[in-house]
């Protein structure tokens, strides 16, 4: 249950969804920014890449609800599906991800522990690897982005269904919707 | 200098400015939510108290150019003006703010380190000093919110002026227009 009263089902609306409906001036500001960031048409990162930073940095985070939502609309939209989500989260060395998108994710990473730690060494890695100055700016903002995202569902106790069903029908609306409000 | 090239003057748009003037679709939207969680009218919390949690977790995440802007902001708005932001910052468990303030700092500082510090005995301190959900509420998302927009200076190495004169004169702006684009 969460630390505040919502004031509806919180297992009907789960997680961020909750929040969202409990404080919707904030709310749907939050859901633009998470359309703009991973749904809208982007030059070079597919919605797929874009989902796998964000289910990465909310693995790091231990966001069970974001972990498991971004997870599934990752593997949604990846070819290789849920298999490579999970080796991504498991063991990203290893993971059979292109270079670039390996060095996006190893900025992800720094950013998730602090925005200090994205040195130029990583940023040069990820250039070596073909990344554009807006793969970086968006792996960055990204990856800050779930850290807020992270500790809102959290820091408010919000409610993480158990069932995976419920992640998996969550993936068809927003692969077709995607998540603005306008 | 940034770590990406954002095509303007980084001295005359320092910090989050040139990253929002580089991508506008992610830059507008990050304005209006700090104008939502910062500026906009708000039933109990004022402006320098939100902008007080804002300068708090951004000293947490040792950001110079959010803790610089928001001390300011904070300062400009607060009867206190910059002793009681310095004396938060230093020493919260000493500074001279209302009990209510300070459980609600608190709940932010648990924030900064992640979200699953939140316990259930943070936020009943905070009611038992008469903090409602709505501030509850506002206190993480606030502190969820310069989470991520630390992590977004920072990792992209932007530039944080030294001279506080520059503070002052945004602080100006901000307390008179606030953030939003609309």
């Amino acid at each position: 249950m969460a630390h505040i009263d919502l004031g509806l089902d919180e297992q009907a609306h789960p997680g961020i969804n909750g929040l969202a409906r409990y404080r919707p001036e904030t709310g749907a500001l939050l859901q633009d920014l998470a359309d703009a960031l991973l749904h809208a048409p982007h030059p070079t990162l597919s919605q797929g890449e874009r989902e796998l930073i964000a289910a990465y940095v909310s693995d790091l985070n231990a966001c069970t609800f974001c972990c498991e939502s971004h997870s599934a609309f990752a593997a949604a939209q990846l070819p290789a599906g849920m298999p490579l989500v999970r080796q991504v989260r498991e063991d990203l060395d290893a993971a059979p991800v292109e270079a670039k998108l390996r060095a996006l994710l190893r900025i992800a990473g720094a950013v998730q522990r602090s925005g200090r730690e994205v040195t130029t060494e990583l940023v040069e890695a990820a250039r070596v690897e073909g990344a554009t100055d807006l793969e970086i700016h968006d792996a960055v903002l990204i990856a800050a982005a779930f850290c807020m995202f992270n500790r809102y569902v959290d820091g408010l106790g919000t409610v993480a269904p158990a069932d995976p069903a419920g992640y998996t029908r969550a993936a068809e609306h927003i692969v077709a919707h995607g998540y603005a409000t306008r």
